[in-house]
């Protein structure tokens, strides 16, 4: 993880646990109690499985913990009393993303484009591919980009070196924009939410291979793309955003592979930012995204 | 099939077959060598299985042709010729339809309104049900109701009562308003393309019961409802209109039911439309909707 | 206000004020420590104007201050100190709620629908038009219909007139259901953030009358519903929900108005069915609804 | 307008005169009577205007005329005698087209990547902006990059490079890709219907500078882009695209942006695409545009 060149100016805590009548009251006391003006808290409460999931902001200019002790205060002070998980992030965190691609691009520009212009507050030192095909793009952005082409055979030694890869570059997470391997269990156990796939149709319909295909010959009437963490479980990872467009009987599957490209884009798009933003928290193979 | 008491203004054929040249061409010159203005012309061409489809509407104040003698003229001059399947709809035409239910009524009060404002030109004389719940609303808008409730035992039995009533009440097509039963196959071939069902999931995913728990199990960020013409496949047949709304993880399953309601009445409502305009050609499992 | 013949389950506090450093903690503090259980909590601060907003729901069960007590305890113990503005709902209260309607009657039938289907934890006692179009609707409902005709001349006497039906019938708040006229300042100063109008274009475009034609002259490729607070200038209320759908060339301005009903009923119900459920809060203009 | 280096697959009419009967049918006949086999056809009647609407596309293959004269032949056979306005174009047509930037990048990058995946047909032969600042997105590009700094006091002259670089590079429509100056009325004249605007709201709400302020100050529900072609009322031309999306009161000015960069990106390239493939048809400041 890189941090930017200055103190942080907020901290923000994600948190999960049983739910417990004075959560939140215990919680915000801890940051009030030591001058932290909250500035984001968005809570949420599954009824059904009775569990607590909470992002509270706050502004660490007057708080009164250093920014390295509030970790081990927290945990000491709260987390520990209701068995708390929770992660802390700070405001000038750039979180270092790798990318991987395969032949097409317009998932891959698009990621870069907003990179880039700065839309982003990430890194982005490391584009693996099993392609040629995509180097020319990575070199006009100045990225390493890496070949690794991928066979049944050589899988297992393959991955190893793009492990080895990422942790050369430091890499926090890892986005795959349309990158058509399947990663093993072993290398995704590596990243556990923190690898983000775009797949291309509105899940659970139609997972696995060319789904525009089967969305055409079943004739449905609108298409999407789904964004989720990846499990060993293919395609079947918690959802992170999806997004949709209408289509009709005119449309020849080429047309669904064109439209289909701007909702990957975009829903891959929103999903990383999400992520970047410390935004997402997931839980028994769903995500809870706050707002 | 009612008329209005005036004669029609204007006719409408919807034309498929093989796609050859001229095709178009031939049709437009049958209509305006007798003086018919063409109105309205979609086409469409499966450039895949090489299927042409057509719908052209044209007055017929000044057509030189009697109404009554249009459809075996074209039959003679160009269908035989082409190899056309074709129906000749007229503009008086009031079709009947019939609204099956059980418990829940946003569907039938939507379709209920909608008939009632003259909306829709169309007549409601029936409703059948396998439940007593809905009968004061069909009271309330003065509409036949009859419960027919359904066991495996007597469900052969109780189609054949229904098929009365249908035949009774001169029905052209029912609509399945969330009606929780399984048409027999038997009584789906009575009624081909004229059974028009909604159900409460964005088919192809979580077809069968209870779909909006599964959809709250798996995580999804958007919901949907289908509107399919009923084939002897559950939820499979082709599909006319289709609907979304985005959901979040504050939705229990009780607000995915709630939100759910309001697509499940429009996708329905709009799929209705198309079908009383004479704007669906189904072929192939699939649907052409005309514009 | 009616009240279900059963205690209320729990408690919604709606609360503005300056921003200022430890509210959160003060108010879930002041809940937790008489043993309510937080079941809801969102909060929102403007940043630039610096404002507070929260909608807080707990559980009575177990909570130590009786119902009748809670209100001015709060205001003693905490709105005082932070200068709040608050109220304080109780989740067995049924609003009482009035509809205005002129001929078109989509919005009506919608309305009563969710009225009857027990959709809304709602009552609607009264409904008031200055036609006598829709009487019939009304008394398919059993629901008091009064006809106010208005002209220039007589606009205060008949709004005189309205104001004591609506006083008789102990109505909490109004919904405009497409009516055609414009009420006086007077009236709508009566019932403040009380009266939710649907207005038929995605405002601020298209403000006034016919927006459909204005929509169809300039040449949109989408229109909109726009639903919101009647304030004294003309369709410049606060707004609380928007709806839009595509439309074409091909769209005539009656396909338009056909589109729109579905919009305005669909944009309608949201807003109505957020104020009921207390989501609302309205400042400075603009609204907060909360999740 | 460049070509590619094989002969035309197929040609496209675009056709728009007063409608009368027969037209259809001739039009038809025209293409049959020489072998051509259609493949698209479209048509539109605005029945209030009595104006017909037409884009019909068939191949050449086996046409009997040569390319060269079909233009010809069309215009003596046919438009003469319907007193048509018509275009033809050829599917080996390469487009030329300029873009207008000034600071922002989100368009610029989306319209390059489009053209650089080869997802368009169509040369982007020069980049024309008044600051310098997104000469690098360009030179990565290999694009052609001039900057023309507008002042009051310049415009004419400025303009008039403008037009000098945009003969030289032959160019047949400009794309203002986010490009903050206001073109004169004689500029304009030079390129009717060949200059694509985004305007970053939804038109007609919010013309002009800073609507998403405006959007944000008046506490919409949805904001919206739009794209048009540029006529010399201000934002005020046939519109080509529209595209919205839903925000909330915690969405602060910045967020309005960062959402709206995703629409305007999305619109825009939609518009182009229309455009490009000869779909548009611009008719008393309304658009056709060809499914």
């Amino acid at each position: 993880m890189n941090h930017k060149p200055c103190p942080a100016e907020s901290a923000t805590l994600l948190i999960h646990c049983r739910d417990q009548e004075g959560l939140v009251a215990a919680i915000t006391h801890f940051i009030a109690a030591h001058n932290g003006n909250i500035i984001y808290l968005d809570q949420h409460v599954d009824a059904q499985k009775q569990v607590f999931f909470m992002r509270i902001e706050w502004e660490l200019e007057r708080f009164a913990i250093p920014a390295e002790e509030i970790g081990p205060r927290f945990e000491a002070e709260l987390a520990q009393r209701f068995n708390m998980s929770w992660r802390l992030h700070f405001s000038n965190e750039v979180p270092r993303m790798a990318i991987f691609v395969s032949k097409l691009s317009h998932c891959l520009f698009d990621l870069l484009a907003r990179y880039q212009s700065g839309e982003w507050q990430v890194e982005v030192p490391l584009i693996i591919s099993n392609h040629e095909d995509l180097r020319p793009v990575a070199e006009r952005f100045g990225i390493d980009f890496h070949v690794l082409p991928i066979t049944k055979e050589n899988k297992r030694e393959q991955e190893e070196r793009e492990i080895e890869l990422l942790q050369q570059h430091d890499i926090d997470f890892i986005v795959l924009a349309r990158y058509m391997q399947i990663l093993s269990p072993e290398f995704i156990d590596r990243y556990p939410e923190r690898i983000i796939n775009i797949h291309h149709s509105f899940l659970p319909a139609f997972p696995g291979a060319k789904p525009y295909h089967s969305a055409h010959a079943r004739g449905v009437k609108i298409i999407g793309a789904t964004s989720h963490y990846v499990t060993s479980e293919l395609d079947a990872g918690p959802i992170i955003d999806q997004g949709v467009t209408h289509v009709s009987h005119r449309d020849s599957v080429e047309d669904l592979v064109r439209k289909g490209r701007d909702l990957e884009k975009l829903v891959l798009a929103r999903a990383v930012y999400a992520h970047i933003q410390n935004k997402v928290l997931s839980y028994d193979n769903r995500t809870v995204i706050f707002d």
